[in-house]
């Protein structure tokens, strides 16, 4: 079996640039078989789910069906892309999984049966390890350059109750997340997250 | 509370003709304020996600995300169209609800936790009464004059198993459910709905 690594935050937090850097060393200079993705919308049925989600500006998303938009482009997503990826025992990297549907959607508030919704519709697949990347959202926000989309227009408060519930979750599952000062440089982000991505390839091979 | 009514069936087993006799006896003869409507699809959202489920020719759907498309829709008609009129006091007649996706689902198979997500999708919102068109899916697909959709196109062998998880779940919820033969006349049938309609609601009258 492969590994399977996500990684979470708030918006502008370096999650891309994180992952990058990751696939880059990983694939390009280990040569190891390695599977960059992402939520919402890496595969066809999940790009029509975003395209829903994030650029409908004139209908209201009631909080649960946003909710379980984004569950639908997960199962699709496990089954045809992250499953047989781990199957095959590749290293899967992925930006954003279900700690974002806790975080986003917890924050929100009000859905109940949140997180059995979460686990079902995921066939309880949990990440081996789950990188938190934590910024002040003042700070994150400020970091987008590029037109910002409906979840990000949300007001600071709800992204401050995004980061709350991220180290809420962090706290309840010590083993599996690694909460990273998002304030360091790329560089060292990167490096931190590395040894601790070796130090599970090592674990995992030695089970 | 208003009284909540859902005609579930097959393809081509009437459950159109006998929804709009209903609406147009209790609404325009008995002058009795009734909400019509249907899924999936009722809703602006849910309009775009039923375009999603229905006319996807090139991607595949796989079964759990096509499930959670439906209770997305759900979810969200519910929310904005089904609770706002029950509270109102009105009687909801809804063509197809949550028995079409156990029905449907549970006939695709290999779906873990069904029951559980249609459950929580829903917030446990069941509706009082239930009539059942039962008709073989080889006459009822042979009355479909128009272009047949996705699902409808799936193998007969598909059908008789959705008719089957519809007869097992109105066994299992005898008060809910009323089966009616759809050979019977489309007049036959709306008056026995209605007959059943009456009863349920001069029961819910003398609570």
């Amino acid at each position: 079996m492969g590994l399977f690594i996500t990684i979470e935050g708030g918006e502008g937090s370096g999650k891309s640039t994180l992952i990058s850097k990751l696939y880059n060393h990983l694939a390009l200079v280990e040569k190891r078989e390695v599977v960059k993705t992402f939520e919402p919308g890496a595969t066809p049925l999940g790009k029509s789910i975003r395209e829903l989600l994030l650029n409908q500006e004139e209908a209201v998303i009631t909080p649960k069906a946003e909710l379980l938009l984004f569950l639908a482009d997960r199962a699709h997503h496990i089954e045809t892309v992250i499953r047989p990826a781990l199957k095959e025992g590749k290293i899967v990297l992925c930006d954003r999984f279900t700690d974002s549907s806790r975080a986003y959607q917890g924050a929100r508030g009000g859905i109940a049966g949140l997180e059995d919704l979460c686990s079902l519709a995921s066939n309880h697949l949990t990440p081996d390890l789950t990188f938190f990347l934590d910024v002040d959202p003042v700070i994150g926000l400020s970091r987008l350059a590029r037109k910002k989309d409906r979840l990000e227009k949300e007001k600071i408060d709800f992204h401050q109750k995004v980061r709350q519930e991220y180290l809420r979750l962090a706290e309840k599952e010590p083993d599996r997340f690694v909460i990273l000062n998002a304030m360091h440089s790329p560089e060292e982000l990167f490096e931190a997250a590395l040894g601790k991505v070796k130090h599970e390839l090592f674990r995992a091979s030695a089970l």
